[in-house]
């Protein structure tokens, strides 16, 4: 099975990143087609970075098709463009937000998002309104980190995400914690053996959930919504 | 006060219309300054339409800020790119959906949505639960028309969609009609006197509503989620 | 254009602050007709003073529609009696607090609404609920000042609401505020630009969205729920 | 214990008639007070007549708290004015409307509610969403009669609700059915007994719960928001 | 009347409170049949509990019926089996949570639920959102005392529920509070005088409710979902 | 990894067919320990049959953690018992219908659940609400089919269930189809192709949804409300 796992920014060490981390959790026989749009902003930090950065991830959908991608994983926590993914593409295309609420749903009976900028917060919020799970979300948190920094030796975002997780734990009273950036990929398993409650990774999830749908041979509906784009 | 309505398509015939039924309705100190991007598709039918149309949008609201625009309408009934456009302008961003529907609340107590193509009718549904009018919004309708029928003479637009409101009005038991698209502006005096109820047209509605916050004194808050994009 | 703006209260005082605030940002050809009811209570605090101002509220509609209203503003921010008031008015009723709302929704991605007494609290969060707003609405706070005080001079009203406007930026992470009580018309401007956040006052979002309805040529349903009373 | 059954529409016909069916269910020690006020409209048909009748009906309920009430019933489908009551009165009052649908929350997966003319359905829709009943209220039902019809002998109104009911069970697949107006109270065990399955009076159910909560010990919270109406 | 009360749990001191809270509250004609399963664990702190608990209580039920019980209570806060017991009774059962939130909505704005251990909390506040009271309930609380610890003398539970109240009121800002286990029961009336707000007890609101609705003359609608269980 | 998949009624033919649909759909290295209580009912058709099924069920869940067990899939697609086995257990809990409803919400904009019995339909309305789905779940359809009828030679099932995948289709507008019963997952394949529309079966979805989280590293959230249950 080939999954294509698109990084919609055009920073080529996050996607690595998060290359790395589906590889090391996809399944035997799963090739990870990992790619991201050359021109796209380095990273998206809100509204307008997803905006312009949704054309180019539909140009790696396209290509990632004809190679043969039996399913796809759009590795950005806003999932941005996913409808239009949708249309564009016969195999499932997951993103990794929806991806971590779900499988936090069926493990927890609440969970909290730890993000990078407080302007993603409204973002994640209405993600989780969109996708029926606000009363699960208990609070959507910033660990108040640019997503680059991520990239960078030495940065301090580990420590500020557990410490934030702790903060999960004791007020929101969230019994799990979602890290709310694929540039966080590395940090899950560290971070959950440290606190002791299972601290979900998008990326891992969303690649999961994309194995899962195509080994169950489902593919995406044509028949109204995610039909091909009229010609016109 | 300057008004940009800007059809996110590029079928100029379209932007001449949503200008018409702008002008008739404009305040008299409302200069109404319409445009389309130059390259996106002819009509937005559907998600992926809508994603690849929202850099050329952007790239329209940017140039009418800095002609001076005091606020913004985007002319299609998807509202696609609301939030980008919020974060790159200082004035009001209206999209002619929402704009509709918080018109239709004040007049009547329940509405129906009547749309051109069945694949608009989960993006409409979506849309209603977003803005919180699920409870208002009785049953979106597709007329079955593609949008560049709208646009040719002698078209059976009118007809069918006057058909609609009839079962809109019998089966939904709703008590306002919103026309859901931009390409529709001309035809809700005549199907309002027809059918007498009101029969919305979200362009008109948009601009109203974005005269009105403008001359409120209000603009797009920068504090947080609608800031202009970080620099990279 | 001819806009009635109906305090529901007796308090002159108000009705008077409310029309100054209107006629500041009425459009150039708009007359704001201001009236209150001769005997309702001097100040609506709770929801038996709302219940005993409708019938004098729905008199002052009657006498406006008579006097050639075009359409009309209810000037407390419970919103009360809005619905009686559709049924005997042709032109849109708009209510302050639903205004606002509307407003807010478009300009910024959260708000909180800062009130007069702790008993309004659940009467503000109720309408966020009615309206679909409770996912915008972060908190409704109480400045805990009764109503009239805000018609006295050297009142500390103004001190008060802007400690709240602090912690709603802070605390509830609020993008924009709204203030809740129509005799806090005059505090918008000077408290925006303190905190440098959108502050909203209903009073003249309601005199703009009703001018907006009006001007798009729109009129109050009177297909079923609106339709005027039956006679018996 | 004495329970004021308050009819806010001035048809005393309609008062004894849910007079009677109170006094049939009443337990042995409790003591019917029914009463309606002198001078509003005949009957309640739309927001409107709702509105002009609550300070009447306010005023009987400060009657009946004087004449030593422990707990009041609202007997008007449309739950007029119940928090207004709230705050002027020390025992619990109970609306119609929402006891009928608490019932039928315990005994029914589901129900419809059939009430009179076509105007009521969006003001009970919008009850069943306030209770947080939506979700099992199936669909509103006009059976298309006025209020007052339900007073003359020979009236069609029972075969008009019982084809509704049919229909409820068929189309709607509710599982018990709610008749919509205290005017109804006479015909519900006929219908019961007739389709099998629940058919649900609210005045009886108003009178039971407010029996209950009585008999509970419990009073209205005078903490804050239902507090006696601040003196001016 | 009889009313069968019973308990989940095997704990016989914790039947015997909730029969002498029963009893203090029905009405003179009640006949209140106390019983518990035999085998069931000591008590209910978790799904598990209530899960093993279940077959135990629908064997309660059948028995009850048989001795000719007109309604029956369910005397846990989880509502453990609600809908299972419907399908085997004629006349209603009530749960002790729900019973408790509808009285509650009755008489005030909102409410506060404290509870036993933290793992009860996901559990009430799904129940909460069940009933369609989530906006209403603005935080379930616990009190951190095992369930067994309410049964022993000189138990400090009292004073814990005592300053779980005192957060309820001034940081919850809600206007009654629910005690949510059966085993709290003797508690509510001085709690209640304590802190001058409603604080309710779930056992007495449901024997209240079920006579309430046995005495309306209704019973579990036998159409569909709680008709008798198919004989295999 | 070794998946326990558990069918809570005692009909082998049952658990053997589930068996054999997510044999054929599981990865290379899952095994799939099949199994079903002793002495359940042979088919869970309501509250009852799901609430006397939980004990076995739970037994079952235990003897497949001793037996090494890294997953669970409940195979009834009513859900029970779901958070008691989440408590017992350490390893992911899947239930057939939240599975096949995540899947859906991937691959399509909206999907109707054929289920057996009418009395299946309000069941699974509920766990679409529970779970978040109700706004894409359209409709939940009874094929009025006995869940045994299903296990035998010649039944009609399958036309039965094609005729209502057509309404769900023409009616309901849905983009895809749930197979509500565990025994109908051999009908998904043939129904999917002679439609052109997804055709979901949850048995399927639930395996490869555990597979995922399994292989994900995440375990059940034993903080508090799924730790084990305690020890009295």
């Amino acid at each position: 099975m080939k999954i294509a796992l698109i990084n919609p920014n055009s920073t080529a060490g996050m996607t690595e990143k998060a290359r790395l981390a589906a590889a090391q959790f996809a399944a035997p026989g799963t090739e990870i087609m990992a790619s991201n749009p050359p021109d796209t902003p380095p990273s998206i930090e809100g509204h307008y970075d997803e905006a312009v950065s949704v054309p180019g991830l539909l140009a790696e959908i396209q290509k990632a098709e004809s190679a043969g991608a039996d399913g796809f994983v759009v590795a950005c926590f806003d999932d941005p463009g996913l409808a239009a993914c949708r249309e564009i593409a016969r195999g499932p295309v997951v993103g990794i937000c929806e991806a971590a609420m779900h499988f936090a749903s069926v493990i927890a009976a609440s969970f909290s998002v730890i993000t990078t900028l407080p302007r993603a917060v409204p973002i994640v919020e209405e993600l989780a309104r969109k996708y029926g799970k606000e009363h699960l979300c208990k609070k959507v948190r910033a660990a108040d980190i640019p997503v680059l920094d991520l990239e960078e030796a030495g940065n301090a975002a580990e420590e500020k995400i557990s410490a934030e997780i702790s903060c999960a734990v004791l007020e929101d009273r969230s019994e799990a914690v979602i890290l709310g950036c694929a540039g966080m990929a590395d940090l899950a398993a560290r971070l959950s053996a440290k606190h002791k409650i299972p601290v979900i990774d998008g990326v891992v999830c969303a690649v999961k959930l994309c194995e899962g749908i195509v080994g169950a041979g489902l593919q995406t509906s044509k028949i109204c919504a995610f039909n091909y784009p009229r010609k016109k």
